[in-house]
C-alpha cells in the first residue's frame, strides 16, 4: 500500500486556534484528519508529523526514506530560508509535493523564494486546507504514473 | 450550472505534436477534452480557449466578464513578461487558478517572475496535464466556499 | 487643420463598466467623446482608436505617419513592457505626449519604468479622464511653438 | 475664493538668465506672473514661492496648511533625494501637483526617482513653462471634484 | 498582574564568561534578575527563557499566547535569518519590543536586516545590558496605553 | 531544395521609409528582394515575412516546422521581452540565425539582453542589409555540416 | 550638572496639530516639557531645539560641543539622505542616542536606512512620545558609565 | 595532549548510504573513524559529533569551550544561512577549519556565501574524505605554529 | 584679473578645532589664508566662503556667475548626495575644480559616489590642506588654456 | 591592396589539439590559412597573429594603425575583461568586427558581457571557424562601403 | 612517476622579502624548495614557477598539458580577475587545486569571487605556506584515486 | 635626492599620436620631459616608463623598492581591472599618487571603480598634461611631510 508522509512546518500548529472569524476554525488535527481520511479513501496509508524545529523536519525527512513512497511538505518559513531541508530532500530521494496554504508568490517578496521548489515535483499554493487533498490526489497520480513506466 | 473558461497561451497548441517519446502523445486536444469530460463529471460547464497573441487573450478575459464564473490560465511565456493580462484579470474580477505544466520555480530564474500570482487565488505546477485536473478541483471547491459564506 | 491621434492600449476599453460606484462611470467612450469636442472647441482633429494588441498599435502609430500631427498615448500595460512601441515611436517621429490615468509613479514599482517616456515630449499623469483634456491642450501648445519657430 | 500656492525650488531662480538663445528667455517672474494672470482669468488665487533651500520648501509647505488649497510644486533637483518634503507632503495633507520643466523620465536614471510622487496626486513633465498652465488646470480640476462629492 | 516573557536567543547565554575585562562581567542571569528586580519594583511579573534552537524560540513564543502580556525579544543571530520567528510573532499576537546590545546598525551590513521589526512594535539596540530595563519601560507604557483606550 | 524562412519583427517594416538621407533608402521590399536573389544564386529557397504582431511572429514560426529548413530571425524589439519568440523556437527545433542590422551591444543597456540567443545557432549583428546575406550563408554552410555529419 | 541637548528635525513642529483623533493630541511643546521635567526628576539639564533646516540642524550639533554632555537626536527625514549630519556627529564627538517615534524598521524599505546609525551609541524607535523619556534614561546610564570608568 | 572536535551538520548522517555506486560507499562513521585513526597517528585526540539541528551545534561549539583546542567544522547547508554558527564561533574564539566535501564555489551561486569563513582560519573544500584528514594536519601545524610563538 | 572662488561645505569650519594632535591644527582661517597668499603669488583674487547649508552654497555658485572666472570646491558631506549643487554649477558654467582633503576613493563605498565630478573639469583629493595649493594651480592652467584658444 | 589583420587572444592557439573527435580537428593554422585563401580569392591581403598575453594583443592593435584596413578580433576571454583592448581599439580607430567561434550569449552569464562590441562595427558569433570568413566578407562590405561614399 | 607543475601568480616574488617581522621570512623559494622536498618524500616530481604576466601563466598551463599530471595554482590576484586561466585550465583538462596562503572568504567583498573555482578540483586557503604541502597530499590523493578506478 | 618614478599604463604610448586637432599634439614623450624638466627644477630625479602589459607594470612597481622614493601611476585601463596592481603597490610599500588624464569620474561607470585608489595616497584627474606636474608637486610635498615628522 502507498505510504505518503504529510509533514508541516514552523507555526502551523496554531492554525485555527487565532481568531477563527477571520481565519476560518480548521486546525491542523482536522487538516491531518482529512488527509488520513482522503487516504483512506483513496487507497493511501497518510501519517503526519508537525515541527517547528528545522532538524526535526530534517530527521523526519530522513526517517521517511524506504518508509514512505512521498511526502507532501509545508515547510512554512523554512521554505525560504533553509537549505539544510533542501538537501535533505535532494538526499532521501523521494517525491515531494510543496504545499502553502497562501498563495505565497502574492504576499512578500521574500516569500517568492523556495529553496524547496528545486527538489520538488511540483507545487500547490493559495487553495487553503483544501490543497493538501490536491496535493494526495497530484503525488498519487504522479508515483501511478512511475508505477506504469 | 457553475461556468470555467480554460485558457492557454503561446506555444502550448504544440502539446503532444513533437517528440512524443520524450514529452508524451497528451495533445492540447486531449487536455481540452479532459477538462470537459471531467466538468461533466463535477458539475461545471467547461470551455476552452487557446492563442499565441497576447492581445487576444486579453480579449478573451475580457469577454468571460460576466459569462464565466472563473478561468483556469496557463499562461505560458506570457506569465512573465505580461502586465496587461494582470492587469485584464484584475479588471474583470473573476477567480483565476494560475496553472504551469512543469514546475517553472525550478527552471530558469526568469521564469520564476509571475505577473499572474498576484491577481490569482493560487497556483499549481508541475503535474503535467494532470494539473488541469486539479485545477479544476481547486476552482470548483473555491466557488463553492464563496457561495456558502 | 491640426490632427491628432488619441490611442489607447490594453484593458482600457473596460473603463467605466466596472463597479462605478468605485471607478466612476466614465466610459472610454466618454473620454473619446470630450477629447472630440475639445479638440472641436480648440481648432484640433481628433480621431481615437484602442486596442488591446500590442502588433495593432504598432500598426496604428505606423498609419499616423503623415497623416497625424501628433499622439496622445495612453499604452496601459504596455507602457512598462513594450520596446516595440518605443522603437515605433522612434520611426515615425511624431511628437507624443505619454499618459496616464492613475499616478503610475506612487504605485507598483514595475509601473515606476516607461519605455514611452525617451521617446515622449512630456508625461501627463493622475488626473483621470481630465488628463486627456491637460494632454490635448499641451500637444497643442507644443506644436504651435515648433510652427513658430 | 480658491487659493493656491506654487512653490519652486533649488536653481529655479536661474531661469532664462543664461544662454537665453538656448533656453529660451522665460525668466521665473515671467512663469510666476503667467501663474497669476492664469488664475485670475480662472478663479483661482495664486501666490508663489522659490528657494534653493530644502528647510525653506518645508517651511513653506507647512505654512500652506490651512491658508492655500493645493501646491504645484517643481522641487527641482529635491525631488530625488529630499524624503523631507516627501514628509512635508503627507503632514499638511494638501493635493500637491508634481511639476517639471523637462522630461525627468528622459534623463539620467537618477532623475527618474521621485520622492513626491507617492504623496503627489500628479504628474505633469516635459511641456516648459505651459506646465504650470496645465498643472494649475489640473489642480483646479481635482479641487472641484473634491467639493462636487 | 501584567506578565512579560524575556526571550533571549542564540549565543546570548555566553554573555560574561568570555573576556570580562572586555564585555564586562554582566552574565545572562545578572540580567535576567535585574529584569525580574526591575519587573517587580514596577509591578511587572517577568520570567525569562534563553535556547540556541530557533525551533524552541517559536515553541516559547507561541507557548506565552494567552499566558503573557507582551515579550522583549533579543533574538540574537535569528534576527537577521529567520522568517520562522516573524510568523511566531505575528501568529500570537502579542506586542514584542526587539531589542539588542549592540547598535546593530553600526555593524556588518547583513545585521542592519532585522525579520523581527516589521512585526514588533519598537526597537532597543546599543545600550547593553540597561536596553533589557529600557524595554521593560517602554512595554509596560504600551500597555498602559492600550489599556486606557 | 533547401527552404529558408526570413522573418522580420516590428517596425522593421518602416526600414527606408524615413530619413532615406540618413539612415539609406534600402527598404524592407530590397532586403527581402536581395535575400530570394541570394538564395537562387546559392540553391536555396527563400519565403519571407514580417509583422508587428508578437502572436502573428510565433505563429509563423510554428508553420514554419516541417516545411522550413531554418529561419532567419530580426525580432526587433521582440528580442529583448519576448521569452514566448524563445519558447516557440525551442518548440519547432529548427535551427535559427539570430540577426540585427545595428550592433546592440553597442546600445543601450536594455538591447544588450536577448532571449533569441540561448535558442539559435548563432549571432549576426552591425552590418546593416548585408548581415542577411551573411546569415544565409551561414544557415547554409550550419545545414550542410549537419548533413555531412 | 549633566547638559542634554534634544534635537528634533523636519515635520516634527506639526506633531499634534493634524489628525489627533488618529496620531494623538501630544505636541512637540507637550514632548519637549515633558523632556525638561524628566530630566528636572533625574537630574539632568535639558534643552530643545527643532528646525526644518539641515544646516541649522548641523549648527546645533556643532554649537553642542564643549557646552552639552550629549544629545537625543530625532533627524525625522534627513535620518535617511544626511551624510552631513553623519559627519557633524562624527565632528563634535559628543555620544548621540538615534530616536524615532515610529518603527522605521517595519516602513518602507528606504526608512531602513540610518546614516546616523554609524555615529550614534544607541537606537530608540517604535515609542512614540515616550521613546524620548527613554532615550534620555538610555543617554544618563551611558554618561553615568562613562563617569564611573 | 591536543584534542580536536570534528563537527558535522545537517544530512551527512546520510553519507554513504545512497547510491554507493555514484557517491562511494563511505559512511560518516567511517570518516570519524579515519580522523580518529589519524589523530591516533598524529598524537591528536579527536571526538566527533554530528547534528541536523542548528542550536545542537550551536550547543555543541559551546561545549569545546576550554575542552578542545580546535574545531574542524563541515556545516553542510548551515554554512550558507547561519549567522548563529558564525557568532557561536567568534564567541568561543577556537580557531575553526571549515571543510567541505564538495568544492562549494563551483556548484550553485548560494553556496558560494559561507558564515563561517570569515571566523574560521581556513577553508578546503572539494577532496572528498580526504579533506577531514588534510583538515588535521592544517589544525594541528596552526595549533603548532601558534604554541611556538 | 582672474577672480576664484574657494568654496567650503559643511562641517568643514570645524577643521583644526578638535584633536589637533590627530588631524594637525591647520584651521580652515589657515587654509583660506594660503589660498589667497598662493593667489596673489600667482596673479589670482581669491576670495573664500564656507557654509553648512546646501542652499547657501547653492545660492553662492550662483553669485560667482559673471563674478568669478571659476571655483574650486570642497562640497564634504553634500558630494555625495546633493544633486542641487550639481545642478547649481551646470547652470551657471563655471570650471569647477573638485577637492577633498581625504581620498575619498579609499574610504567607505558611499564616498566613492560624486555628483559634483560630473559637472567638474578635474578632481584631486587625499593630499590634506596641500590640495587647495594644487587646485589654484590646476584652475589657473585650465583657464590660462581657454584664454590661449 | 586592402589589408586585414586577423588577431586571436588566449587559448585559441590550442584549437584542434584537443579532443579531435568532440571539438573537431580544425587548428587554428587552419583557420589562418583558410582566411589568408579566403583573402586571395576575394581581393584581401590577410595577415595574422595570436598571444596569450593581453598586453602583446594591445601592441599589434597599435601596430596596426596605418598598415592594415581593418581587424577581425576574435578575443577569447579577454572580451569579458579588457578594457585595455577596448582603449586600444578605440585608440587606431580602425573598424573591427569582432568574432566568437560559439554563441556567447547563450553560455555562462559573465560571457554576455563584451568590452570589444562598444567599439567594433558588429559581431558574428556562433557559427565556429566559418565565422571567420563570415567576418571577412563583412569587413569587406564595410570597407567597400565607405569607400564608396 | 607523477609531476607536478606548481604555479604562482603576481606578486608572489615578493614573499618574505618586506617586513619579515610580520609576515614571517618564509620566501617564494623556501616554498618552492619544501614542494620539492616533500614531492621527494612522498612521490611527486615538482617543478615550479611564476609570473607575473597573465599571458605567462596561461602559457605555463598550455605547457603543462601532457607533461605534468597536475598543477597546484596560486594565481593571486588574477584569481578574481582572468577568465583568460580559467580558460586555460579548461582547455588542458588537467586537474588543478586553487590555493591561497590567506582566507580570501574573510577578506575583502572582490577576493571572494574566484574564476579558477569552477575548473578546480578543490580549493585550499588559510594556512600560509602549509598550504601548499596539502594541496600536494590532495593533488596526489586525487590522482590515485583516478588511477585505481 | 629625492627619486620618482612615472609609471604610464595601456594606450598611453599612442598620445598625441592621432587627431592632433582634437586631442592636442602633447606626445607622452612631451610629457616624459615635462616631468624630467620640472623635476629638475624642484630637486626631484625623475625616470619614466611605460607598458602595454601589466605584468610588465607590475614588475616595474616591484623593482622601484628601495630605489625609488614614490610613484606617480596612470595605470590606464588597467585602473579598472587589475587587482594584481592593487597588490604590487601594497606590497613595495611607496607612496602613489593616482592620476589621470581625465576626469574619470565624468565617464563611462566602469571608470569609476579604482582598484589603484584603496593603496593611492591620492588622486588627480581631469587636467590633462598638466597633471603630472601637479602629482609631481603633491607627491614631493607628501615626501616632504614624512621627512619632516
Amino acid at each position: 500500500m502507498t505510504s505518503i508522509l504529510v509533514l508541516n512546518g514552523p507555526n502551523l500548529n496554531l492554525l485555527g486556534q487565532r481568531q477563527p472569524e477571520v481565519y476560518g476554525s480548521t486546525t491542523l488535527a482536522d487538516i491531518e484528519a482529512a488527509c488520513t481520511a482522503h487516504g483512506d479513501a483513496s487507497g493511501l496509508s497518510v501519517s503526519c508529523f508537525q515541527s517547528n524545529h528545522e532538524g526535526a523536519l530534517v530527521d523526519a525527512i530522513h526517517a521517511a526514506k524506504g518508509v514512505r513512497d512521498g511526502i507532501i511538505l509545508n515547510a512554512g518559513a523554512y521554505t525560504h530560508t533553509s537549505v539544510a531541508l533542501m538537501d535533505a530532500i535532494a538526499s532521501v530521494e523521494l517525491p515531494v509535493v510543496e504545499l502553502h496554504l497562501s498563495n505565497i508568490h502574492a504576499r512578500e517578496a521574500f516569500r517568492h523564494k523556495s529553496y524547496i521548489a528545486p527538489v520538488a515535483i511540483g507545487q500547490i499554493c493559495g487553495f487553503g486546507a483544501h490543497g493538501y487533498i490536491l496535493a494526495l490526489d497530484a503525488l498519487r497520480q504522479h508515483l501511478l504514473g512511475r508505477t506504469s513506466e
